[in-house]
């Protein structure tokens, strides 16, 4: 990947991704599924960008969404709607209208006040919506807080009892067809163990509706599936089909897996250039054109990516935070980080970018977003373009005058 | 304010700002400031919205601007160029071209590699660039670490020696004017001590300068004034004038202030739907249509905000968590709240979401940010159209058949 190149046709801030990486990942992870009738339902939340869920489409893949913007996505992409799967804990009526109309492959349903909901909104479109619950096994799956989703005091999914309650409910509905069960414990998860509990619970729960007459036919394991930003060690994809499928001896359901970070996160680079250096007392900073709008994870979960400088600069490492424009201290992309010396206009690499990247980015201090490239087979194109102050204000410049 | 009736007109998720309470603020702000002459330049990142900053422009405001955008949306409120001031410790080369050319007030210089190449810029425009230097007075100001921004182990301003040789040098160049003086030690400050500790030095800088023939015009004071948004006592602006005032006796300065939050916080509100209630475990859960997308400091600072439920549910207030839909369990309004039962639909009103709430937006899982709407004399309008599909992939929607 020739960075410099890129900075300089692109310009910075820029995200890139590398597609033949997000190819690899993918085929890796459907390969260890091989033994089971499988989905792999692309987690649109992670990179967005609509050539992204293209080149999923392409590689067959389906759609994991969590709006009915993401469900709008994934259908200009091309993935049909027989594997694409609308989740998350809060549907408005109209999200879920459309989704029954365009007749997906189920929604995933995470309370009993939105099944009602559900079976309302489907009777007065006089259809039946094939419907999955989303279980909250209580496991904890040892990862960052703010993207745990598997305990109790989780807002995501319900517990067991509730589950089979809202089973019953579906099952005598005429206007509710439940064909799923999902459960999802985190993200960026680097055990396994909480994964296979959760996984045993969950079938456990299957066989249970079996036995009245509920034959669900999708086994959705979720996403979550942790990489390496920095020297953690993950999980094989390989473990983590077997682990899964040893849970359902017996069963006949088509696997669902949802990964999102896993395809696209190592396959993405942020680009941001040099400006300046500056020492304030003991500590010596870094300033880059790229900032907390841009990619927010360092500030809002202290998240890590390893970041590569490429400059001629021939100076021993320094320790030094790397910080961006944004007017808050909370605007840095690493703290404590040993680069060389630098040089304005330098540039320096963020790694592990691809995913919860971009899809995060806001116009904060008036900054347009960067723009996406993509990498193929060696070859670089746009697929979005840098936002430019006219597009920042054109949703409110026509009100200026009044 | 008939929140109920602009949530049936403008829809929900929803910003709606109380213009007159802005004005409110201002006057008594500026009046605090009556003994000496002094410039309000409006912080705009707190909120961009070009009603809003033309708003301000009508009360005779100017403009603190942290970025080139802000700056455009300055000039574009009719702001005058020579009331705006254009700080931050990132420009680019680019951002600091069109400051010069726009012949704006001054340049908020935050490093010596910054002023280095604002006078090369400026001898290549074969302009001569006014500017201010940002001290960091080394003052803890007692506030989130992420607004906290006067202690020498943050990324912004100079040490008062560096400053001293970055105004000799200034006054050495034939591009550069040296016109004022800035600190800025944090936002949302409460206690009034570390303000008053960080004037005293800076104006002790002022005179140092005078005595080698540096004769500042402007003594900037940056913003950073606390408001409620919980039980926190503040500082009253007369209290805050004459403690600024008291440090400046023998100075012939135009204090500089640059209010934000002070100005928009509590004149902004977040309105948001109830979509359901949900009980996991222990916890109860508020599900609403608003998001950490729309309003990120809960999520980001762990902020408090007011939330008031619009309902006619006569219930006993029980102790419930408030999310949104997005699929992250930072997404909460507020934890282990007091609100009665809730319906479908009732109506919830986040308070003091007038500063960093839209600006800080995001179309994370594919959502379009909010509309906002102004309230003044009663009357309310539209000043900025809500986000839909359309909007969110207009730059991308053309590659995709790459």
């Amino acid at each position: 990947m020739n960075f410099k190149e890129l900075a300089s046709e692109y310009k910075t801030p820029l995200y890139v991704y590398d597609l033949d990486y997000m190819s690899k990942q993918y085929q890796e992870l459907k390969e260890a599924f091989r033994g089971r009738k499988s989905i792999l339902a692309y987690a649109v939340k992670a990179n967005s960008n609509l050539s992204v869920v293209k080149h999923f489409a392409n590689l067959g893949s389906g759609a994991d969404c969590v709006s009915i913007g993401e469900v709008r996505r994934a259908f200009l992409a091309g993935i049909p709607a027989y594997k694409i799967i609308f989740s998350g804990v809060g549907k408005s009526d109209d999200e879920i209208r459309e989704a029954i109309e365009k007749d997906i492959l189920y929604i995933n349903v995470e309370s009993e006040a939105e099944l009602f909901r559900v079976a309302i909104i489907a009777k007065e479109l006089n259809k039946i919506s094939r419907i999955s619950i989303r279980v909250n096994p209580n496991i904890d799956p040892q990862t960052h807080p703010y993207i745990s989703t598997g305990l109790h005091d989780n807002k995501f999914g319900v517990d067991i009892n509730t589950a089979k309650r809202m089973y019953i409910f579906s099952k005598n509905s005429d206007s509710l067809d439940p064909v799923g069960v999902h459960f999802h414990i985190g993200s960026q998860l680097t055990n396994l163990e909480p994964i296979y509990e959760s996984a045993v619970i969950v079938a456990d729960l299957v066989r249970s509706l079996e036995a009245i007459d509920i034959e669900l036919k999708f086994f959705d394991i979720g996403g979550g599936l942790g990489i390496t930003y920095d020297d953690e060690a993950t999980i094989k994809p390989y473990d983590y089909a077997q682990a899964i499928l040893g849970t359902l001896k017996g069963l006949d359901l088509t696997v669902i897996c949802e990964p999102g970070r896993f395809l696209t996160a190592n396959a993405g680079y942020f680009l941001t250039k040099v400006l300046y250096e500056k020492q304030n007392g003991a500590k010596k900073f870094v300033v880059v054109d790229g900032a907390m709008n841009d990619l927010l994870r360092p500030a809002l979960y202290g998240a890590y990516h390893r970041i590569e400088a490429i400059t001629d600069s021939a100076s021993e490492p320094r320790t030094v935070d790397i910080v961006g424009p944004v007017c808050e201290s909370g605007d840095f992309f690493a703290k404590d980080y040993l680069l060389p010396e630098l040089n304005h206009n330098d540039l320096l690499v963020v790694h592990s970018a691809g995913a919860y990247g971009f899809g995060m980015g806001s116009n904060y201090n008036t900054r347009g977003r960067s723009a996406e490239v993509a990498v193929e087979k060696g070859q670089a194109r746009l697929i979005r373009k840098r936002e430019n102050f006219e597009d920042l204000i054109a949703l409110e410049k026509e009100f200026l005058e009044n």
